[in-house]
């Protein structure tokens, strides 16, 4: 199966997210069968990232984006923890700092971009910037409408510069959410993290999914596609997206550098006696 | 067993690096005893970090230092990959850039520093300033030897404000680093990284472990102690870096925040109905 071509929005393509079954996982019938395939796939992810590194040409960048509770801390967990951490960096943006107000709306993501070699994955990502802040108001409609031409550009450079990006929206639909809502609750662990809001927010579910929908048509392009993962299940949410970015990685088909050193040689100068 | 005991620099101790056996194991016989206890290890500092994160106060910063080939980047990967890749960021420190070569010799690794929830590990550290400076006199000895103090103060700092600090010295000898270079002359996939200067390295071998010995007694103190790990095998010195790790954390007693919400409200409010 050729994953990547299966979930990829087409450019130009209509999405309708209430059309996409958010428990999709054909063609498997339970998470079991899944295992070792998502972890096959992990270590030839990992493989390649080391190929990535040594290379030091190109590099990889990682959009999550997905409504709360989507599973976008889950992925990161369960694939991206599979790669070494000395070459992948994940970044989680918040509210931002007076500083980065200042500047234009690209300005802090820029600065996180995956540097020659390297992973970078955004745990939300600059695509917020079309999203909570149209559902709420924060800027004027004249303004979040120019962006989506302006974050098509931003990812044109980057990958003019030999940075891939992949985006991936995780997919679950209503009652899903409230379910996942409700066994947080249920664990004294996550408390900590619950707040009204996640719940207040699913009032704005369908403004959240005009937006999301504009965003996938917008900006899904041949050189930075967005991809719809069904993510109701867990493990095919999981095993969906770490088989789009090791067909990615392996498509980028990395080379390792050729030695700067006459290997033959060393071996005989230093290692003749061993 | 405390690891973080058995290893430590005690403040004001003489160390000689000749004289602390490089293939130490004891208690243990072979390798295979000790792959679940770093399992377990491993889980527990996964666990430990996740609540460091959810507490948003403290921080864990760790440096790792060690010869060429002793094994920085196998900690990582066997070590440090546990851990929740959001959480913890990994910096290795290269050539300074000019921008970086124009402040004081402390301003790079201070940026790299982990923030409140967060672990950093420095692959190579701010002590490349008293280490490769020193035995290559890339700095006058005045200078490097003012260093001592001003990275013991830049610790204090540091720990004054939430930072616990580690610092891991992974100790092989002379033959061993031979061998696995041989080693890297036999695996095609990493001859890229062979360089000539890691065979004239070694003709400086005293001079680093002068340097060393000098770093490790005027710089191991109660807020940033060293630890001279036995390194000749790796899957020991793997274990007693995860146990000291693991040791570190759960002394700091992390507590989960106290829920903003009141989760017996929310549960009759949204999921009566469930």
């Amino acid at each position: 199966m050729n994953w990547s071509k299966k979930f990829r929005v087409k450019p130009g393509a209509t999405v309708k997210l209430n059309q996409i079954d958010a428990s999709y996982t054909e063609p498997y019938d339970c998470g079991e069968q899944s295992v070792s395939e998502l972890t096959a796939s992990n270590e030839q992810i990992s493989a390649s990232q080391y190929q990535m590194y040594a290379e030091h040409k190109r590099s990889l960048l990682i959009c999550l984006q997905g409504r709360d509770a989507s599973g976008k801390d889950g992925v990161i967990n369960h694939v991206f923890a599979a790669m070494n951490p000395q070459g992948c960096n994940v970044h989680s943006f918040k509210v931002p700092s007076h500083r980065e107000s200042e500047h234009d709306f690209l300005w802090r993501y820029h600065q996180a971009t995956p540097r020659q070699g390297y992973v970078a994955i955004f745990n939300r990502s600059h695509y917020e910037e079309v999203l909570v802040v149209r559902v709420h108001n924060l800027v004027s409609k004249k303004l979040w409408t120019s962006r989506y031409q302006q974050i098509n550009e931003f990812e044109r450079l980057l990958h003019a510069n030999g940075t891939h990006i992949l985006k991936f929206y995780l997919h679950i639909d209503k009652s899903e959410q409230l379910a996942r809502f409700k066994r947080r609750l249920e664990d004294p662990n996550r408390h900590w993290k619950i707040s009204e809001s996640d719940y207040t927010e699913r009032d704005h579910w369908s403004a959240y999914t005009n937006a999301f929908e504009e965003a996938l048509m917008r900006c899904s392009t041949a050189h930075a596609p967005w991809f719809i993962i069904p993510a109701n299940h867990k493990w095919f949410r999981d095993l969906a997206v770490s088989n789009i970015v090791r067909e990615t990685l392996q498509a980028m088909n990395m080379q390792f550098p050729a030695p700067t050193v006459d290997i033959e040689e060393l071996r005989k100068r230093y290692h003749q006696a061993l």
